[in-house]
């Protein structure tokens, strides 16, 4: 069982004059410990990067760069059939932005995670996954990799030695192997059954999937999305339900060494 | 009179398929001493800026960022009517960006010099000068700043105590009253002319003036342009120059270092 | 006194992922009988262009292009300092891009409608509306220009014979002089307020100032934003009022056929 | 036997300040009958379209649209995993912008090439041909499409009835089973083996592969990049051969309209 987990939110996927979610990012740093910061190839622009890195200062979230292929219009959801190597030199150009917005602000980086179809290809890509892991190894040891259980770049870091957290998807559904079943737009759930999916991970170490069936599931991180509908609620009600029933919900960084 | 000097000239400028310049990046490398690479913004991509990097190391060539308003298409070259504090914060996200593939090649970033536009905007305009140099002191205090000797940039540097370094251009002509006279494209020139030019400027401080005129000319660095033609025989021959007549090219790094 | 008038909307201001405006475009189209749609440089993307198209088609409205400055981070709020003749092929090809979703639905373009900095800049740059003008002259001599008419663009339009319609705007103030004191963001107004406003300046050619004062204004369409707060009540409301006085709301190109 | 001809070559992939071929545009102009001309997504901006587009009306050639996949940095040359119905408004959103500076100089669209990337997942998709072919028979059912004889495209726009033209690519080599082997950078080529290359493809109606034997290919057009080294040279020898030889060259509706 689980006593400590974190609770990570990707941030800031607002752009221009747009904004994606209506959960204002001030009530989500109240109840996240984790921020995946877009990092302005599938959403984000320098001025919401600047208002959520000072957010995440205030509120002591985990800062983490959420790098994407620079696909502003597909939202960083669409494959590109790119060289392994000048992909991980957009993953570094990303995060080396989000980390100045830090130096900026008094904050390090504390992780990187891979967003929308960079992140599934990286789980089933083991030569960008080992690109990647090497890279982040060589710009700062230190950086957590965000990823599934279930993935390559899991096992790679693992075996490569960069700290790795799994995370688990609060707002989405399992398949009986144990994979998520992403969906573009879910609708509005309700945030005791979330909640109570979250702590049974936490305490029994297992997920109902979609069929009804039961898996086992291991993970040092819990994920929600700003843009599911009443986020704010959603995430409210997992976080006082975990912390009522005993679990710490801490930066990433801290689960780790609490975990090593 | 100088006895050392550094050289500059911008590095990356191409773009995906594109090239800027005929002159090979490693020509150059071999005869400057700090290179303004491109970020992305009005030219450059993570592939060149990673190489131009690595040749940056290799060569013991200083490090710097080149950032510019948002505009490819324009080259950086059009003035664009931002708010102050947006402005800034697409410089930082760029200079965070080269600072990455600096940390991913072990070079540290030596300087910050905006480019076209954005260089000549915060020449005149002291609101951003102030904002740009308050900035770079938070993000890294030691990153010298490269501007015009006759600009608001160089002023507000010295008064906040950033350090900062003064350009000569090689290849513009200058006005009666010491401003650079800026031409997007100019022809061949000869380079045993520039490189006297260079020299007296170095040895007597002075600069003839388009109209034949004597101006009292100071400065820490000479610019010439990649994209100048015949740039790399350019660069040679006011590297040579200089080198038999006593002075010594350096890095901004060290002249200010020697300066100081 | 006008007993025709145009009621025209911008739309289809969306990106990628992103909604600018809570207002569904269907019921926009119920309302209005010209759209002013975005054409990718500042808003709009092919796919919310191909959507909007074919409701102008299907509601009757009048298709307009919406042209901007090539800047979707800004929004095409922000001056960019460009050569005339270069502003003016963005232009092209943005009206050709929505000319040709227009094909396809068979709906022909109506009218063009710079967007925001564009808007502006070409009220007071005479040169650039010269240019601009010519241009439609040669590429669709029928096509109506909108404007304000306190501008150069007006002007310009009559004397070298484009069609041409003037704009009253219903959710922004005036200033002393006619002119219109434009705000990025307008709060929640009171529908009945504005209707009346619109009603007021049919039937007496006035309007009052933003300091109480009354000016003389004339015009052919009235605009609303869709991202005015409560867009679709305060258009229905302007079309109910207007509509019960007396005053029919048609196309632009209609209310020019009527006037001409 | 072929009598007569259309001769093909990309145009105006340059973009902003950067050009792709040392190729100048009027020479290759007086060579080929057919340019397809880049639109802004993976090459080009509206600035070479306009003088692209001007040459093509002041040398009597063919005008053609050149649409990608949206990659600048990519040149168009990567896959996307895009929605067939979302790829097929990048491409109405291209054409319409190609087609109006044609408005603008005179000159009819004459036909469309898909570029890249995209050409080849046009050729093995029958979905995206099916769904390209359809719009194109909307908005120009004149238009001719350009594709490979081996391909998806050419079985499609032959089935539904959309003018089509086969291509044989003159600085490409050739497989046994006949079909095209792309490559990025291609070396010099000798002029005149080429030209012979593209008399026996006429005359004989085979190639022979990069293995030494000889296939069977069917074309209306030959195509030749501005970006091989020494394209005019290359383009010249071509036609001049072809000429001498008795076959016409000729823009690809008129060829077509001799077969038809």
């Amino acid at each position: 069982m689980r006593d400590t987990v974190d609770l990570n939110c990707d941030m800031g996927e607002d752009f221009g004059p747009w904004e994606l979610s209506e959960a204002p990012a001030e009530a989500l740093m109240e109840i996240i410990t984790s921020a995946n910061v877009a990092t302005g190839f599938h959403a984000g622009d320098p001025n919401k990067m600047d208002r959520v890195v000072s957010l995440a200062k205030s509120h002591g979230v985990g800062l983490g760069a959420h790098p994407a292929y620079r696909d502003l219009q597909g939202f960083g959801r669409r494959y590109m059939d790119m060289a392994t190597d000048e992909l991980v030199n957009d993953i570094v150009y990303q995060v080396g932005a989000i980390r100045e917005f830090g130096r900026r602000h008094g904050v390090s980086l504390q992780h990187v995670k891979p967003h929308g179809a960079l992140y599934m290809e990286a789980a089933r890509n083991e030569e960008l996954s080992v690109h990647m892991v090497e890279t982040l190894l060589k710009t700062g040891g230190d950086t957590i990799l965000f990823c599934m259980g279930m993935s390559k770049t899991f096992a790679v870091a693992k075996r490569l030695g960069l700290p790795v957290v799994r995370e688990f998807y609060a707002d989405r559904g399992y398949a009986d192997d144990g994979s998520i079943v992403f969906t573009r737009k879910v609708g509005r759930m309700d945030p005791d059954q979330i909640a109570q999916k979250c702590l049974r991970a936490c305490k029994e170490g297992t997920v109902e999937t979609d069929t009804g069936n039961t898996v086992e599931i291991e993970f040092e991180s819990i994920c929600f999305h700003s843009d599911t509908p009443g986020a704010v609620e959603l995430g409210a009600t997992i976080r006082k339900t975990l912390t009522e029933n005993g679990i710490r919900i801490a930066p990433a960084a801290t689960v780790l060494e609490r975990a090593g």
